[in-house]
């Protein structure tokens, strides 16, 4: 996706060999022209599979699962939620998710109201690095019983082992645009 | 908004006298199709306001404020994060905001670079009830030297001191409904 790539060229900027913030454009600033195209790409590329919702994690992928849902034909959004709150219902499904940029793990939970058995999800998220919040997210997903069709990602680490990892799985990833390496504040993109 | 109510009534639901939960079209799961009508009804609200930029919180304020931009002509969307980041950068404008339904205080941040004293902002939110999100978000444009143009809101409490402490600092206020009292499960909307 070449508007992507120019703007990462343009506006990101990457930490060491591995961080790549894309904070003036897509998950502090949000550009809007920007965010309708990704979300029309990830439309194109899971329009045949019958997807019934999309799933994302609070607070970055938001943005980009609701642009997505809006090429589709009336399916809702449902992010998991990264903190217990006193207006969330007892009955949740719930994982672990070791994030890479934070150093961390957090709990991600859904209300069992919001998945069932029926929904054929599709993921949606900014990042797919070490592949554990679409990990979380699938295991949330099989608690459900409900069917994961995949996962769309906006940026995938392609020097990280997440991608290999979910695809050894038989999941089909599909990412907009795949960075090789990130050296002395280079980035490199896989044709 | 009569769209809105029919929602509110039909799949909200309310906790005691104060807490309206609406996880099933709003804040966790989100019915894209209302968000559309939500996005162009403060949009009408505000499009005469010469808006640059629609500032928010993460995470349940994020769609609606992308919804609201997607009918501005590219506009950008910022949200305030909650917690640090090692993401984000440590030039930032920062305040506290105490939240009603969930009982205590938190941090939120915005990056210096994404707001400016050229800016004229939108706040836009999912609930007003004590005000403190929006006066926690006006500290920071505050701080920015920008300007706070107004600030549109999905669901007032109007039982709440928000919206008399934000008007009467002369702030516009844009509620699409606003709700008189909750009783007994019973939601009374504002004519």
């Amino acid at each position: 996706m070449n508007l992507l790539k120019e703007k990462i060229l343009k506006d990101g900027y990457a930490i060491g060999s591995n961080i790549l913030k894309v904070d003036a454009f897509l998950n502090h600033q949000i550009d809007i022209g920007l965010l309708d195209e990704i979300g029309k790409s990830l439309h194109e590329r899971f329009k045949e599979d019958s997807i019934t919702k999309i799933l994302t994690i609070e607070a970055s992928g938001i943005a980009l699962a609701v642009s997505t849902a809006q090429h589709f034909d009336n399916i809702p959004v449902v992010f998991a939620k990264k903190t217990e709150s006193l207006n969330l219902d007892e009955e949740l499904y719930t994982s672990e998710v070791e994030s890479f940029t934070k150093n961390k793990s957090y709990k991600i939970m859904v209300s069992k109201k919001y998945i069932t058995s029926a929904d054929k999800i599709l993921i949606v998220d900014d990042f797919l690095a070490n592949g554990k919040a679409i990990l979380g997210l699938k295991e949330i997903i099989d608690q459900a019983n409900a069917t994961l069709v995949g996962a769309g990602i906006v940026i995938e680490k392609g020097f990280q082992e997440g991608g290999d990892i979910i695809r050894d799985m038989g999941i089909k990833i599909e990412s907009l645009v795949t960075i090789d390496s990130i050296e002395d504040g280079v980035v490199k993109f896989r044709d």
